[in-house]
């Protein structure tokens, strides 16, 4: 077996955010459950977006920010996701590339625009998400890029790439191309209502493709329906480490001979906290691919959903190796 | 004469900005002026951009920021500039309409893209323009739409609109407009390359055209080729109000029988200078539209910039109208 020249490589949903600031009446107009991430199609997108307010565009994803967090903290990385040949997928693409990270993914050249997600920011810092899809749904188990994926230690999911119908395929090919090169898998159970979506198939996956699983306490309790203690000695019987995150009450990771809490890094101001649990994992996945005990993981991972709450979008705005180094 | 329905009609370059960090050694390799705007072509911005970092994209232009900052205090405001009808002129359109701001310029159906500024942050706030002005060049006097222009107290023109030579003969047919209607017109001189670019006919515009003049003290010395306070005697005696910043030095507010000296307003971190300027403009604009002593101009105008600052982009992340409230 060749020692893994990346450490990690994400496969997720390539999208670009729209962020705008909104308040809890616009959430209750537009029927929206807040903090959820909901599916829309091309015309809602273009009527939600119409009744938006000024707005920043930037690169999202969640998989993508995790990859995004791990270049950030100086790790080699991979990404493989779908965007069009369009000005949001050249962005997306840019800001891939331009972090270092490898991108083997061609191009949709027709079909659906490049995906997109509008995210109302409300005065609690709390981020409510509507994403149209897209040029997502041409995501295919052909780019499963098998050299990319044989090369890193740790293949990352996020459960959000089980919406679009062929990218489950892709998800599956991926998970054992990795596993066939006895690499790591890591998936993130992404949203509450995802998990209700997939909660079968994701319990499957769980047990006999995951090795580590980041999930919220919510996600969590969705998944095996029972109390939080219970569902976390549940985790643990069908993966290697559970790293579930409590929001301001810190995280908890749990392994089958170990337990640890870990607090949640203080931040001066939360402004957004887009992207809190996609780099809670950036920092806990550089921690893995680097032999990090696990209370160093977590602590690592809180540090990074630290900067990203603290300004707008789902990506690193000061470099993570420096940031989380002012705090060591 | 009627009573104006608007405060503020801003007229600009219509750009969208795409910004990210970079090291003083980035400036250097590529040869940039600090702190400055350089123009530059559509192969050159393509040039850039692939040597780019992650980046934010928000919309931008001077005066877009300085109306949208007004439409953030709470002013009744228009604008007048071009961009085609692409992604990014979709998205700057989007943010002036979605600000309550009339915008009645018809987008460019061909010839080149929106105009995009790639805006290089070093670790000290300082930002480095480099300006791509695409559909900027097709704004032609025919688009000063003269019942807007007539329908607002002021009239705001950016120095950068200088640039573009179609733009020069619509900028003198706006300030016509509104002068023969009894408006007033204000002129921001942008930046010391651009004053250099059009000194000559900058100092005839003060002299002939402009009640209102908005300047950093590095352009008012270019533009009276003098040390400051002879430059700003000189200013005096050729526009109605000079409003002159100076940094983290605060401002000089000069008029014919009083000058007002105000403090920059507290920040607890700089993050990023862009569009510092062209809020400061917002904030003195909005005071002079509703009547307010000098005084009081430059407190706004230095709390406007104070917000500014402290996050990435020139376009307010909270309303402003808030902002000042919570601090008066």
């Amino acid at each position: 077996m060749q020692t893994p020249s990346l450490d990690v490589v994400g496969i997720g949903n390539a999208i670009v955010d729209i962020i705008a600031h909104a308040d809890e009446a616009f959430l209750k107009r537009h029927g929206m459950h807040k903090g959820a991430m909901t599916l829309i199609d091309e015309a809602k997108a273009e009527a939600l977006y119409a009744d938006m307010g000024p707005a920043v565009q930037l690169s999202g994803g969640s998989a993508g920010n995790t990859i995004a967090g791990l270049a950030s903290l100086g790790a080699r990385t991979g990404y493989i996701g779908k965007v069009r040949n369009d000005t949001l997928g050249g962005i997306f693409r840019h800001d891939i590339a331009s972090a270092g990270i490898a991108f083997p993914t061609a191009d949709a050249e027709d079909g659906p625009a490049t995906a997109r997600c509008l995210i109302f920011v409300t005065a609690d810092a709390q981020r409510t998400m509507n994403t149209y899809l897209g040029a997502c749904g041409n995501l295919t188990p052909d780019d499963m890029d098998a050299a990319l994926i044989e090369s890193a230690k740790i293949t990352y999911l996020e459960g959000y790439l089980y919406d679009p119908p062929l990218a489950q395929e892709a998800f599956h090919r991926a998970a054992e191309i990795a596993h066939r090169a006895r690499r790591k898998v890591a998936l993130s159970l992404s949203d509450v209502f995802c998990v209700e979506r997939h909660r079968a198939e994701f319990l499957r996956l769980a047990d006999n493709h995951i090795d580590y699983l980041f999930a919220n306490e919510g996600e969590l309790t969705a998944l095996f329906q029972t109390g939080f203690d219970t569902a976390l000695a549940q985790a643990t019987q069908l993966v290697e480490i559970a790293a579930i995150t409590r929001g301001a009450g810190g995280s908890v990771i749990a392994a089958k001979s170990e337990s640890v809490t870990v607090a949640a890094a203080p931040v001066a101001q939360i402004v957004d906290t887009t992207g809190a649990g996609d780099l809670y994992a950036a920092g806990f996945l550089y921690g893995l691919a680097n032999d990090r005990r696990l209370a160093e993981c977590g602590r690592l991972a809180s540090l990074a959903a630290a900067e990203i709450i603290s300004h707008f979008g789902g990506r690193p705005e000061i470099p993570l190796k420096d940031y989380v180094a002012a705090r060591s």
